[in-house]
């Protein structure tokens, strides 16, 4: 197949009524498919049920230091679970905190106590005029939206296929003292699927920022979801590398089990160090007495220990790899050789990320849309949902059936070649005009 | 036997070697028990194994909506959660939203919101250089604690048997702008286990307020925890009354069932008005993609309705009624007509509040505990754990076995009238001197 942009004005509007009659022939599909964000499909949460029958009437409830689960108690979580996220997170027992349902909700909670009550004593933000974070884009948008609702002023720093641009990161967090976090997906990112090389993870241990109180927001979402047995990525652990580095607290790093068990009931984690520890547990004592300890004994006698969650996590990419793949065959495939479009094939995480000509990506989505088909709302992978180029759209392909995101894909393909050739044509209508 | 008020110096030393040989022999039997805290025994805790045998891996975990409890979703929880609750809170389930483990999590979350984003766009609280709280005392120690942390002024207001002294309330809240809210345990009151009077709630539901941004926090945490079938208090519900007199926003209101099932995996709930509803949802939306939504669902598979968290409530009231009958038929035997302490008989909650001779509440609390028996620390019960004429002690009578119970409370008594005795001959010594 011919570039779209090797076409002249008579092939793009000849392709375009070819486009558009296919494009009719999948609305009268009525499909209502949803590619929006990353969800577990349930066959996933098919593999976790047996959670379900771990605990009964029957079980002892206590834990391994004697604690009766369904009482109050353990304000850090049960010393089971911290050992089996300290695993999952590569981190000591010791520097972890075991919350609740959601990660997001940790990372919330760390920017609002940072807001309220500043960092080892440092002026907490919402005394201070301007607050600001760097965002490596395209990122996730519910780190932004948090950052947002707070405040905070976002700037944009580019992501490669290594991480973040680091050159600007080193730059900016040496010289401006407002700037006091940067959002991290080190490893399968939200929603590119790069994970940080050593040298990226290295450069971030050995940040000078102007801040003392300045924190990397290291959100390890998936670490564990590989697609690939045997071609991993790996990541060097960040506490640890900051601590070889000198610079031991720069770091919160969060995790869950939200896509490993269920996104509905599942345990998230925070490690840090000693010192952000006590930190964060002189507010936390005042916030609870202590998250869900029957769902973290749930989780622990579910797992066995670290080994049982990567036989666990083997299943899951036996679920996702098919769907990760065909997409991408179906990208490769509709849109090898047109010139319209590009896309990340990653290894591993929840995502694909496409990218279309400038100014394409909402329409894109808008086409998409109309046919049935429910992508990430373009923009969103940007702070304030504004994406300077129009071109960035986030892929989930792990809810759908197989045959769902056959159709999906197919659907995709064909709006990114209809609204490129579109804006192909009306380019060199304008031109000429 | 007589008065201590009324022993001569000589009668009083006599006394004292009695009770400090007989304080010796509890010291003997090496006594390790602890009444300080508000939490439900072993037995009690029981009572709600078999909710960890209503779901399984054969369950179909979808609720009435077609939810997939396991997924993502359902930022306010389930219906079916919010439908209980509000049936236990008196609610419309509309006016509900669910959260996790822990009331206390989702009082703090409140105080934090106002604190970083306001009230219905009112100036948020970190912006302001005043912010104060009005504090019924005694009251709860953990509700002061979040005040303190927040770096709130807090305002002593003192509790009688129909609630807070409501005509200092009216006066204060009407003429300072900077009175942001009142703690209230409305129902069988933490300590005291008082309840509020209908006119009580009333003036409450009626107060006027200088501060737009003022609200009741009103933490109903033992509405259900009658004693009696037959000998119940009932309480005007707030929401309802706030909306008659005109005042839908005044109230946030809290509750779990954190003493009902489990307090280590219970759920807790928030109800308010919709003015209020919108502004909160406008925040938690940042916060959390929603609570756990599994744990709600066990919730409501093993209480079915309403009527079964009653009947259960019935069997937690028949493990706790000895003890509270227990505790206060001691105090009554050893300490009745010594003039020298005066205790509270609730009909309800978890807790018995004691008044030594002024000066005298730290001393009983620290002999208790030389002698093995820990209760909640003096002065707890008021803002910065300050008790200005160091009085009031709080027992809590649920958590030890009857018969260690038993032992608790005659050595308790035991403390107060040895270091009451002490206390009397040391005022004698000093006047004649």
């Amino acid at each position: 197949m011919k570039s779209y942009l090797e076409m002249t004005k008579d092939e793009l509007t000849a392709e375009i009524a070819v486009l558009k009659k296919e494009y009719k022939r999948f609305q009268n599909l009525e499909l209502h498919l949803d590619m929006s964000r990353g969800k577990p499909s349930q066959e996933q949460l098919d593999l976790s049920m047996g959670m379900m029958d771990v605990l009964d009437s029957n079980s002892d409830l206590t834990c391994d230091d004697g604690t009766d689960c369904r009482n109050y108690g353990q304000l850090t979580g049960i010393d089971e679970a911290r050992v089996l996220l300290g695993d999952m997170m590569e981190n000591n027992p010791n520097d972890i905190i075991i919350y609740g349902n959601s990660s997001l909700n940790v990372m919330y909670d760390t920017i609002s106590r940072c807001y309220t009550h500043g960092v080892l004593g440092s002026t907490p933000w919402c005394k201070l005029d301007t607050v600001k974070f760097l965002c490596p884009v395209p990122g996730y948008d519910r780190h932004f939206a948090i950052t947002e609702y707070f405040g905070i002023e976002m700037i944009p720093v580019p992501m490669t296929s290594t991480g973040p641009d680091m050159d600007m990161v080193e730059k900016l967090v040496a010289e401006d003292a407002s700037i006091k976090g940067i959002w991290c997906v080190p490893k399968y990112s939200n929603p590119q699927g790069y994970s940080y090389s050593d040298e990226t993870v290295r450069r971030f241990a050995r940040l000078k920022p102007a801040a003392k109180d300045f924190r990397i927001f290291w959100d390890n979402a998936y670490g564990m979801h590989h697609l690939y047995d045997d071609h991993q990525d790996y990541l060097i652990e960040i506490l640890a590398e900051c601590k070889r580095a000198g610079n031991p607290d720069l770091v919160y790093k969060f995790a869950s089990t939200s896509k490993i068990t269920f996104p509905g009931s599942g345990i998230a984690a925070l490690a840090t160090s000693p010192n952000n520890m006590e930190d964060i547990k002189r507010q936390l004592k005042n916030q609870t007495i202590g998250h869900d300890k029957v769902n973290q004994l749930r989780h622990v006698r579910f797992f066995g220990d670290i080994h049982g969650m990567v036989e666990h996590m083997r299943k899951h990419a036996d679920i996702i790899r098919p769907k990760f793949e065909l997409v991408i065959s179906t990208l490769e495939t509709n849109l090898g050789e047109l010139g319209i479009g590009s896309w990340t094939k990653p290894l591993g995480g929840y995502f694909i990320c496409f990218d279309s000509l400038p100014g394409c990506a909402k329409a894109i989505v808008a086409r998409a849309k109309k046919a049935g088909v429910i992508m990430t709302k373009a923009g969103a992978t940007w702070p304030h949902g504004l994406d300077p180029n129009d071109t960035n759209i986030r892929i989930a392909p792990t809810y759908p059936s197989l045959s769902e995101l056959k159709t999906a894909a197919e659907l995709f393909t064909l709006c990114v070649k209809l609204v490129s050739a579109e804006h192909l044509l009306e380019q060199m209508k304008e031109s000429e005009a």
